[in-house]
């Protein structure tokens, strides 16, 4: 990367934030923003809010034409490199161009095949300077979903676990309300707003029979920035390997998309039972008879960015045991509930230490009476 | 309380801050502090050391007296009322009295039955102003060991895990090398040269083979205000309850003293091999026929202030289980070690969340990598 100046890191922290307001809205597209700045001053500002709709760039330069400003000369900064190809828009690179544009600072370059350096390239052609790689890792952790989709095909995991000092999720007899306060459980439906899939396991459907949908009501602070109406209902995906689930269940009541998957047919009759917003998956099963998950997240990931498991200790167990889970995020209660609870991962019996789950600390904060601890697992 | 002012606040938390100076030295006295002063000005402080020597009031007026400051009308701020009794030393409020001094502000009245308010009327009745209760809180938990021992005839009971965030403190095999970090295990050094006696059970011997002693080197910063020779080694207990254990365990080659807890006799050859260092107590079976828990305490009432619980999940559940334990240590680590691990906590199958052992925080800190918690019972 070339020299950047606090005037360049202080604009591309702008484009970040601006960048961040699309993290409910803009799925499978990544979150971008963009900052245009004509001697040392703003004159426009955009971000990617919908797919389908305006690209950060195209946005912030319709902001600066709106406020009567000119674009020629000026330096832009994304948050992640200009596409370069005819989507439902066409390419932002040739935006840039066209506005005549003299420099672009990109915080990363796009993991997508079809972009990955070539708008960077269009713009060189174009004679515009171009440095990259300013915030990189800040711009990179808005979208690990979708570079991650983009470079192997499979959606970001989180595995999301409740759970008490003593890692139990319930007592032995399965009550658990509530381990975790209210601001915790809130804080979860938040975590489903920005995902592009749920997954559980048809276990914890007939044992909770759980609706799995985020409840706009229970968004708090984020109800002022997001209107009902923007609210993405997750795709809720539950795992059911041997079609046992029928449609009385409370999920299939909220009209939002529902992917059941399993392993052999529904029947005739149960099948005609489910409603339109039901979509069926049918995948190999694994030795053990239960869905393979690789299938199941190669699947998913032709169009989810990220996918949050809020399952039982055998599901999530798999997850982490088969290398799939990128990132745990763990509500821990102050609370023991003894050794006669439920564990939280059902997880081999590991020989030695260095034979453990490798996860790293990325994040730790306070959540009502609740900590919540999010890792990186790999 | 009478009227105080944010002086006297200050001074009292000067009393305070040099009672702490005896947190590893005073027992089984309390650590107390006092604080002279004389027109507004300090003239003598003092702070009890070591037991058997002098108390803070008197070290504090033979510091000002050889700094050559007149008592007569002085403040005294004590963080523990002054005693009333002839002990190893003459009482300390008719060292005051002997002072002159015009008032007396005291942190918290002493639990001791033997004072208990006397000290206050000792003062009062010669004619001294005393303002009771300042920083009362603050100074009470300097001393929660002392005073509960005082109250109840029971030491404080402190139970020290460490764990995974799911719980387990070892794998199913027995290994646990390392859980916690280096700083973590410091830590515990510190928290063992605090406490007058470590409970641990023969399970415990048998598996590890540990020396359950303080280890001078690891007391990190501590070393630069504890000199070697006053380090008191806390008396190492061992519940044996069958008598299984023999000289050759490693604990019986550091030459200080262990009690051994037992519902039968050792043998007398076992017996004639214990060296002077080792006591023997007999005592009840329970039910289970494993060792008394209460009388155990009431025993070691008579002369510890505070125990800390380093054993395994079922002995260190017990204590919390009998409702015996006033607190919980945990070290917790960045780590899941899998439900096949060990538990941290043997406890009852609890049906409801309400009966679920009532703990409360008090504190939360980073120690190393690692986690420390404590937790309040009851």
């Amino acid at each position: 990367m070339a020299y950047v100046s606090v005037f360049d890191t202080q604009m591309m922290s702008r484009a970040i934030q601006l960048a961040r307001k699309g993290l409910y809205t803009t799925r499978p597209n990544p979150c971008v923003g963009c900052v245009l700045v004509q001697n040392g001053q703003i004159i426009g500002e955009g971000y990617h809010q919908v797919a389908g709709q305006g690209h950060a760039e195209v946005n912030a330069l319709a902001h600066a034409a709106a406020n009567g400003h000119k674009t020629e000369g000026a330096t832009a900064y994304v948050t992640l490199e200009p596409c370069s190809h005819y989507g439902r828009t066409p390419p932002c690179a040739l935006g840039l161009i066209n506005a005549k544009v003299a420099r672009v600072v990109i915080a990363v370059k796009d993991a997508n095949p079809q972009v990955a350096g070539n708008g960077i390239n269009m713009l060189r052609d174009a004679g515009i300077q171009v440095d990259v790689g300013l915030l990189e890792s800040e711009a990179f952790e808005l979208n690990l979903g979708f570079m991650k989709r983009m470079r192997t095909g499979f959606p970001w995991v989180t595995v999301k676990v409740a759970a008490s000092l003593d890692g139990k999720t319930a007592l032995n007899n399965g009550e658990s309300k509530w381990i975790t306060g209210a601001t915790a459980r809130d804080d979860v439906q938040k975590m489903r707003a920005r995902h592009c899939a749920l997954i559980t396991g048809v276990e914890t459907i007939l044992a909770d029979d759980p609706s799995l949908n985020v409840r706009y009501e229970q968004l708090g602070s984020l109800k002022s920035s997001l209107l009902p109406s923007s609210l993405h209902q997750p795709l809720r995906v539950v795992l059911d390997s041997k079609a046992r689930l029928t449609s009385s269940f409370k999920l299939f009541n909220i009209q939002s998309p529902i992917l059941l998957v399993s392993t052999r047919d529904y029947s005739d009759e149960v099948k005609c039972s489910f409603a339109q917003h039901v979509s069926l998956l049918r995948v190999n099963a694994n030795s053990q008879g239960r869905v393979c998950l690789t299938e199941l997240l190669q699947h998913l990931g032709v169009s989810c960015n990220s996918v949050m498991i809020e399952a039982g200790a055998t599901l999530s167990g798999s997850f982490i045991e088969q290398n799939l889970a990128d990132e745990l995020v763990l509500y821990q209660a102050d609370k023991i509930m003894g050794s006669e609870g439920r564990d939280m991962l059902l997880l081999p019996n590991y020989q030695t230490m260095d034979m453990i789950p490798k996860i790293v600390l990325k994040d730790k904060r306070n959540v009502g009476q609740d900590t919540r601890l999010i890792f990186r697992l790999g």
